[in-house]
């Protein structure tokens, strides 16, 4: 299996990047590596890390990267020589099989989405982010790739969280959710109420709209949303889990009993702090897209980098996007068919 | 003070609501009561809590009550008489100073805007409520007041939620910041994108856009975000405490020194389980309303309610209205000055 890595994406970029290639190199022998960067960042960190040589692994040169703070459309624009959008471009070329990028979010949308296309009747791709439940996973979708959702596009998440719930965890028929500030129907706003119509015409198992105070103890195995907010919550539910690791601390170092009971269930502490530990996962797949793209978190680690690998050399051999394509189809989801049930709805 | 109690809102109304009017009464000696609902449900509860004659309360008939699966426009469409309705009457006519409810919220927005009407220059109202940070509090407007906010409304929440924080948590100059995907100013989605133009316009402590990664590591005192985002968010939290709560006692009970660290620790526990524990405050001000408005949570307990009541009675007596009118003044945030700045940066 062959990954073009944007070597250039993410906050610990280049450095992380390329101690995560190498310990993929290690630990998984049927991978090759595209390395996508400016040769003259990479060389020196090549041979600092003894991958100077290296035949499973080839440098290709990107003039550019796309910084944070620069709009999404720069890798489509500005930027065409960048890292990521040379990534996308030889995973459409066929010279790699999966793409792999920690770098700007939007940027890796854009260019994927430009560069090798969505799939077919599929408008628009979603992140999917798997996160913990009391007793088990749920799914996330879209976790941030869009920040302006229509009715249509979540949608069509439906479908590819339905898809990724039964291939990533395991479940037969997974219940779909709608995120809204209510459990009625009624509830929810313009876009939510519209996408609530279109799902409910679908032959899934569409369990309704889901609200907030339920995702974590899994009324839904996936939860569909606008990007921007399953990425707030997404976000907020790490910042929360970081305070709470704060808080306990602090409530189990307040006296002697207290730190003598921390003490013996030290073992404890460090159960709950895997919980969630997005480095497990490395990265979550860009789903929509015709092509296998994995996102990796901005603060990406080596260990992230490497666990973001050997994610993409997973996807890139289950064929997710053919049950996708498929699966759009049977269910009447397409592009064309929503747009038009859209139309009939006064949209 | 009188407050108007909507005596048929919430999920254990009307038994909680009565019982908590009872344990305020017996608390706060300078409170009456005026309990708004069907007198023929209310009069038994009144009998068996033994307030039945007691001159604090008065009951007001309300013959229908706003259903959690109806629209909000029931409020002030189909149900006229609904329990919501006549109380936020009795605000507006002067009768009773602060009005509180644990019921629809959406219905309680819709007839309090219509019944009492915002603050001149506001054009909605906003819900704003305190969460805990790592080592603080934050406040978090709109957390549910409105599905589908524009700039506009979003720019006039960071005026009432800066007088809020002044007011709630003692912070001399909050700092404002915008809840959204990203740091960077160029982040976010459309309605984002423009609020950020019109509120680095104003003359407040804008610290640009907070990303939901570090809320509560509080890099802001004030998160202004659409209601939809605010309640998706605010409940998300509340069901991850809730699991993480599980995971604790999973993770502490899995074997003998676990248990025993459990057992010397027990109080770290209690203190952990008080964090954000929306009991404490029993409601949240519904800002930009011309009049006194506590909004309960859903299943507000007995305690709850008395703990709103609380409230209500506090905010009626801090005139904080009239400070965020003179704000809104003072900044520029007027809904007429907004609209032209919003128009003539081409929307």
């Amino acid at each position: 299996v062959i990954i073009a890595l944007d070597a250039m994406g993410g906050d610990y970029a280049p450095e992380a990047a390329i101690r995560g290639a190498k310990e993929a190199l290690n630990s998984y022998p049927e991978i090759r590596l595209l390395l996508v960067g400016h040769t003259k960042r990479l060389e020196p960190l090549l041979k600092e890390n003894s991958l100077l040589g290296n035949d499973r692994i080839e440098l290709v040169h990107a003039e550019e990267t796309v910084m944070m703070n620069e709009p999404s459309i720069s890798a489509i624009r500005a930027k065409k020589n960048s890292s990521i959008t040379i990534a996308a471009s030889i995973v459409k070329e066929g010279k790699a099989d999966a793409l792999v990028s920690a770098g700007h979010t939007g940027a890796a949308v854009a260019a994927t989405t430009v560069k090798i296309r969505t799939i077919p009747g599929v408008e628009r791709p979603a992140i999917a982010i798997i996160m913990p439940s009391e007793k088990g996973h749920f799914v996330i979708i879209d976790a941030g790739a869009n920040v302006d959702s229509s009715p249509l596009n979540l949608a069509q998440f439906a479908i590819m969280g339905e898809v990724y719930a039964k291939k990533s965890l395991g479940i037969q028929n997974p219940r779909i959710g709608l995120l809204s500030v209510g459990e009625e129907d009624e509830k929810g706003n313009s876009v939510t109420k519209e996408a609530f119509r279109l799902i409910s015409a679908m032959p899934i198992n569409f369990v309704g709209n889901v609200e907030g105070k339920v995702i974590f103890q899994k009324y839904a195995d996936v939860v569909v949303c606008d990007g921007f907010v399953g990425n707030v919550l997404l976000k907020s539910v790490e910042s929360m889990k970081k305070a709470t690791m704060y808080w306990i601390k602090e409530a189990f170092s307040k006296n002697t009993y207290r730190i003598a009971g921390a003490i013996l269930a030290k073992q404890a502490f460090k159960e709950l702090k895997q919980i969630g530990d997005n480095e497990a996962y490395g990265g979550a797949p860009l789903l929509g897209i015709n092509g296998t793209c994995i996102i990796g978190h901005g603060n990406s680690s080596p260990k992230a980098f490497k666990n973001a690998i050997r994610a993409a050399s997973d996807f890139a051999k289950i064929k997710l996007n053919d049950i996708i394509s498929k699966r759009i189809q049977e269910t009447g989801a397409s592009f064309e068919i929503l747009r038009e049930r859209s139309n009939s709805n006064g949209n």
